[in-house]
C-alpha cells in the first residue's frame, strides 16, 4: 500500500540517499588524489612530462613562481618538460591539509626536490603548495589549479 | 488530484528548486570577496595590520615566498606587521578567478605592490596568488589559506 505521503517520503529517502552517496564520495577523493599525487612524482621522477601534464584538467593552470601563469595542459606539459631539461628531480611531495566537496578539493602541500645549485651540484629545494582539484566527467580527479612557492632551506 | 506519481514528482521538485537556490547564493561570494578584498587593500596601505589580520579566519594559514607557513589570526597579523614595517605599500589585488560553493571558495588573483629595492628605492612588484575562502558562522567570508609568489616584472 502507497499512500501519496509515502510516497513522497520514499522519494524524499532517495534523495537522501544519495546525498549521503555524495558524501561518501566526498569522503573518498583523498585516496585517488594520494594516487594522482603518487603519479604525479614517478612520471616527474622518470623524466615523463607528458605522463605530469595528463594528471592535469584540460582548461588547468599553473602559477609558477617568478612566472606568468600557464594554462592549459598543453602548455602545463611543456613547462614541466623545459623543469625537468632542466635539471629537476628526485621529486617528493607531501599532503598537509585536503579537504574536498562536490567534485572539488583544495590540498595545502609541502614539495622537496633536488636541483642543480649555482656551482652545477645538486642540492635539495624544499617547498610548499595549494592544488585546487577538479573531478572529470570520468570521476577521475585533476590538478586544476596549481601554485607553489619555496620555503627555508632545512637546516 | 495528487497520484502518488504527481506528489513524488512535486517532491523532486522542491528539492530541484532548493538546488537552484543555492546556486544562487553560491553566486553571492563574489559581491562580499570584493568588499574584503578591498578592505584587505585599503588596511595594508594605511599601515592597519590588525585590519588585515581580522579579515583572516582564526584557524587561517598564509604560506608566504621564501618563508614558512604561518598559522592562526594572531600570527598572521605580526606577519603582515612586518610586511608593512618592511616598507610594502601601495597594495592591489585584483580577482582573476573566483569560484564558491558550499561555504569554500577559491579565488586566483593578480597582485602589485610597492616595495623598497636594494638602493632603497622604491619599486613595483608583479604577483599572482591562490586564496581559499571559507564563510565564518555569521555568513562572513574570510580568507582561509592564502598562498602568492612572484610575477615577471612589467616592461
Amino acid at each position: 500500500m502507497h499512500t501519496p505521503r509515502k510516497v513522497l517520503l520514499s522519494g524524499l529517502a532517495g534523495v537522501l540517499v544519495a546525498a549521503v552517496s555524495n558524501v561518501a564520495l566526498a569522503g573518498d577523493p583523498r585516496g585517488a588524489i594520494e594516487e594522482t599525487l603518487a603519479r604525479f612524482t614517478a612520471a616527474f621522477n622518470s623524466g615523463d612530462a607528458a605522463g605530469v601534464g595528463a594528471l592535469y584538467s584540460e582548461d588547468a593552470v599553473i602559477l609558477p613562481p617568478g612566472g606568468e601563469s600557464v594554462s592549459g595542459r598543453e602548455a602545463i606539459t611543456a613547462f614541466w618538460q623545459g623543469a625537468i631539461e632542466g635539471g629537476l628531480t628526485d621529486l617528493e611531495l607531501q599532503i598537509v591539509e585536503l579537504e574536498a566537496q562536490d567534485g572539488r578539493a583544495f590540498e595545502v602541500g609541502k614539495l622537496r626536490l633536488m636541483a642543480p645549485g649555482e656551482g652545477g651540484e645538486m642540492q635539495p629545494v624544499l617547498g610548499k603548495y595549494i592544488v585546487v582539484w577538479k573531478q572529470d566527467g570520468e570521476g577521475n580527479w585533476r590538478l586544476h589549479r596549481d601554485i607553489w612557492n619555496t620555503s627555508p632551506a632545512a637546516e
